[in-house]
């Protein structure tokens, strides 16, 4: 156990007041009105992840690690527990927009009275410290309900017919955009999961597996290119879709993405930055994983599975990719990347949109939760959902990794969720 | 037509002013936060009613009225409608808490503009002008609007664990209170209905009815004596409740009254005032009809007819009632009226708490709806629900008439609703 | 106590046998498939029927009266009770379609045993034994499901896109028909409820009501008229419906009558004796209150009350009907009456189609339940049902009475049931 | 093309009649009534079992092969479509159980009318004529129905306090058992997927799969070691489940596997021989996924994977197993096999139960759907499923093959389904 250097604790207390301070940023164009809206009950209100991010360091770090902490409020523990039963049965998720109190400016406090102690905690740290850990654990959930609140402030937002505004931004040029082509790769036995550094215990153990010869498209699919699968009657032919997709089609009337809208002929998008005409270069997103499925039968093609992506990402890194891809970029919405970037063999393949893949979210050969409660963080997942690759539009760049598994159920699009397609060879 | 005396003027300004600032006074202990929650379909947002009030002026006496007219906003006239079809697809009810915007402060500048422009036209107005009347049935609307404020959000509040404060009072002490009796009144043809001044259009015609020997109670049922009833296995008797009752009481698990809440074998009720030990001799509140019907069963007795408690009532007035049973006692809850005050044979019949009776809310002989889409206002609800009378605390005294008559769904419960009994002879 | 006359013994004797069998004379075009259908909730088996009646027996006469009775099958005492709680928990009603045991030949061993035990009973009867009464309203609860057989095998069988045919029978021609007539009624109290001879508790006490003037239709709607309504819009206008049927009209996608289908521009009827044409010169049948209330708030008239038509009725009554009213036809779908008819005033008052009424199914002045558990016969259903008067096709005439009093829920419209206007003066 | 061999003939004309003939067997034991009964959307009427697989070979095989082949009653293409979208909109499944037209000796009517059609079309084929590969697809087509057949009545008759019987059985006494040991197994590159002989589209192409080293369990979990995870509180602790399967846990308050019931402390099961004595040696049976991971999870091990099944099943065979294995026993209810019994490392492999895996139903790499309609066989199931392996004990011996896929979603449990244990090295 050593102290940690000068240099050490530095890093620590500005990477901390760094990502906490991101989520504070990204709340900053909102009204008051905003923070309590819960649209449907995956969807949860601003205020509850601002509050259940500041619940979690207290929870995992200061209860256990603090000499003598006193909660800050004995009900939180309770209103702001997401899932962890471990931790008690938490607040029931379809009635967290039915709390008005706290208030915006109480959990506002709340957090900083949080980020005081934890910043002790971490002044106070020796370099193995076991808090650290969980510190780091929890800058890394943060990050992910900092895309959420993206993704759900969207949700919310679409069901207003005024058509709210989260920023202003300019609607880009239509890019450069030649044919999609197709990357040939080998199979073979290839390593997969997380090297070294921080990540999430589903993506451990580090193992073999072995991949069939195949081809990865080098781009995403388009709004114009999913236009054609409209127009061609994709909604309504049963034979390209799942079984659960097309029940689905039919049950929910879906006939286009989950934010186009036609107005007189002519094609609409809803963005962050409110109604859009829709741009026909830019990545198709807000698909199900059952719209993803039916455009690549009627494309000829399948979804790759996730080994096959992890294969080819293997040779790029978030940090190389263009400055437009991820939520620092402030565009909040995807807009490709010119087919005169370079790049080798694949463009787009982190940021813009998550990728869904064909592998169901399971565990790895020799898995292992963490120990105690926060084995409730990932594994407990591992039924029926689908591994999404690549972040997006709304992902903080340097919480992505090569490894990176994001998972959701086929019928969810309210994520930023696209489509890169694969083929047998 | 004769132009308006400056008295008349006066008045009308007056009194446009204080019932539009009620509704306002009304919101002042409330966060912004409070003013968007939906905690079930019936329950709207307080934003919602105090945008809707005022949508209900735009839509019916300045659209109609006022020359060259410009809406104020022209998406309002779809946001705020509540179910007048003729004047177009209202925005879905259930959805109405998924609105942040327009934000409270842009509902109240629309009040504002709206204002100006009624009180513009009220000085414009001859004293048979017909706005003149459309205004008066406004500010009745509104009034209706404010009760429901209050009982919404007393429903809102009770979702969060953290019994939140409308506003704090003392408990009163307990009140002396003698025993039930009843008043015994005479059968034969009485004239029910509206008599003269301003009414609901389903008060008239005013005709007559034929009552059969009755009796009457003297006062509610009380918080102590419905206990009594639950001791008894009220709750768990199935033959003391008509068969739609009984078959909520199983499907919702109903054990007490909406608002009561047991905790280590005390009892507890949630009031506007917060969470509070259940005081035995106020009036019981907050009963659907079938709790009403159940309770009445097992005393030996029945709910009076809606002609019944009118006929009781036609001898007593809002006026003379006392000070603590209206809204503007600012207690927003109800403690009764002592057996001492002075009265002529009942007690509580107006304000306290509404009166179920065992009258389907029916059209008088000979009713006529308002010509045109205000028609919408009162006859289409004419099924499937029954008359309330009486008023409550949450009612503006000078809202109420004898002939007033309120009407909910047999298994509402969210409103100030309570209990007399009566008997046959 | 006097020992009953060999007459009254006969009589007793054969009514009872006479009934019993009528309940297995219509079952005699069934397959053994066809009795175990349930197509809804409140459509139960022929099965169902044909054993809870005898349960019925069996629970209220054999039980108590009969010395030494023992059950016929212990399981029968919660398999076929309907909703007397005070005997038990039911069966849920909702899964009365899964049982395929006991099957039809064994509930008929079951109606058999229990006939030959009510018959010994009946023999050993003197003039007032208790258990004669109880017989009576067996009997006249059976009647009650013999139309329920009818209208509930309707149901199912209109679920098969075979049609199935009940009992073929011959389209008879359209009939003389007139424009509607009204027949003007003074106002002034009457008498109402039953007079002497059976009746159930719900048709007492004989009481007086204050009717004002009205005018009644002398025929009721037909197909014909309820077509132009359709033609004009009728299902697309909220403005002609009650605010709940409106709700059911937009949920239930209603356009016509519950069996009309429209096919190729040529309008069909789904009736007993399977699809036919669409007869224009019948009465209109099958339909919700809430059509009739659109009906006639398109006609420009209204619903009558329960006693306007009981006033009417009080000149008339079933056994001075024509033949072509009640089940005993055999023509299972009401066919009309001519208008040249010999009636006093108002034609088509008893058989062919139940007319929904604007009265709530309430209690009348000093109503009381039956003693004890069948109590719960009628009394407890006292909520958001209207009043039908006048019988049916699918009604045994001597099961009518002038005071009679059918109920259901305004949405309901599986029975047979239809429309006479009536008018203020 | 080859006229076939007389023996050919012969073969192939026998083995028609003997699956067909085994569906009627089958059907001996029931009551007209049993035919029609849906107790659920999943568990079809066994008519509709004995109607959609004649349809089949309509569908498929005389339609499209014999030469001015005329329908045997037009609306069966539509009754009797299960989910052949390409053949049609099929009528919706819920709604199967209100059909009781055709009756069942008309559905026997038409199976005998198609089989003839079918014989002859055999007696007129040569060796590689088109229709005898989809006679084939019929036959095992045919035998899935015949387990569904079985799973489906159960379901039906649990649903009656009766408990009815459908062929009596002894129940044999408890059999010699040991505790459960593991079978070590390498890692490595493996063949999986179907060699010759005919399989379903879904166990090709064979291709190469890479096993990790692994544990598999030498037997089955018995009712006695699932009895065990109830009793240390198996469905109270929330860390032993999947989030989805705790929901449902909750949800549906399960409390044990689908058809064990508690009286008086004691516990029985409900099988196809009726209400019997929990057997503690027998194999646990109708477990969801979901109870299965659980009951992993608390025994400190896993689900195996498909390919880690199929590995060590390759040594095995169906023909091999034990008698008292499938549905040729007649038993309708695994005993489980003697741990004296011969083996190679793993009993009951093969008959049983299913025994649910981790691997989630999906394509095999380079997997192709058959052409044309009957391509929608099985691809389009490929989601939110979870495989099964081996068989059970409704199921035809000669059905079942090392290589063979069963899928079902994580809650489903009527079906026979059980549990082996893996684990990691």
């Amino acid at each position: 156990m050593t102290a940690q250097s000068a240099e050490a604790l530095t890093h620590r207390l500005d990477r901390y007041r760094a990502v906490r301070g991101q989520s504070e940023y990204l709340c900053e164009p909102l009204e008051i009105e905003d923070f309590g809206l819960q649209s449907m009950d995956d969807a949860s209100p601003i205020k509850w992840h601002l509050a259940h991010t500041t619940w979690f360091f207290e929870t995992f770090v200061l209860k256990p690690y603090m000499h003598g902490y006193k909660a800050f409020r004995a009900e939180y523990e309770y209103l702001f527990n997401s899932y962890y039963n471990g931790v008690g049965q938490p607040f029931p998720r379809p009635h967290r927009g039915d709390l008005s109190r706290p208030t915006v400016a109480e959990v506002f406090a709340y957090r900083a009275a949080i980020d005081e102690a934890v910043l002790a905690l971490i002044v106070a740290a020796r370099d193995n410290s076991d808090w650290l850990m969980r510190i780091e654990l929890g800058l890394h959930h943060e990050q992910q309900h900092q895309e959420l609140m993206l993704t759900d402030l969207k949700h919310h937002f679409a069901q207003n017919p005024l058509y709210p505004v989260y920023r202003a931004t300019d609607l880009v040029d239509d890019r450069e955009l030649g044919p999609m082509g197709y990357l040939s790769v080998d199979g073979g036995i290839v390593a997969v999961g997380a090297t070294s550094g921080f990540c999430f215990d589903n993506e451990l153990p580090r193992h073999e597996a072995l991949l069939h010869p195949f081809q990865m498209a080098d781009r995403l699919v388009t709004n114009g290119e999913f236009l054609e699968f409209i127009r061609d009657g994709g909604y309504r032919l049963p034979n390209l879709w799942l079984s659960d997709g097309w029940a689905i089609v039919q049950q929910e009337q879906w006939q286009h993405p989950r934010y186009w809208r036609k107005q007189d002929s002519e094609w609409f998008e809803f963005r962050l930055s409110g109604q859009r005409p829709l741009q026909m270069s830019a990545p198709v997103v807000h698909l199900s994983a059952h719209e993803a499925f039916a455009y690549a039968a009627w494309a000829g093609a399948r979804l790759p599975t996730e080994f096959e992506w992890e294969k080819v990402a293997s040779n790029a890194e978030p940090l190389a990719a263009p400055d437009n891809c991820f939520v620092e970029s402030e565009s909040y919405h995807p807009n490709g990347v010119d087919s005169s970037a370079e790049d080798q063999g694949c463009r787009e393949l982190f940021g813009q949109v998550w990728q869904w893949t064909s592998s169901s979210y399971a565990a790895y050969p020799g898995y292992k939760t963490m120990p105690g409660t926060l084995g409730e963080y990932n594994g407990k997942f591992m039924s029926s959902q689908l591994v999404l690759r690549g972040g997006s539009i709304a992902t903080p760049r340097e919480h992505l990794r090569v490894s990176y598994r994001n998972f959701f159920y086929p019928p969810d699009r309210w994520q930023f969720s696209g489509l890169r397609l694969a083929k047998d060879v």
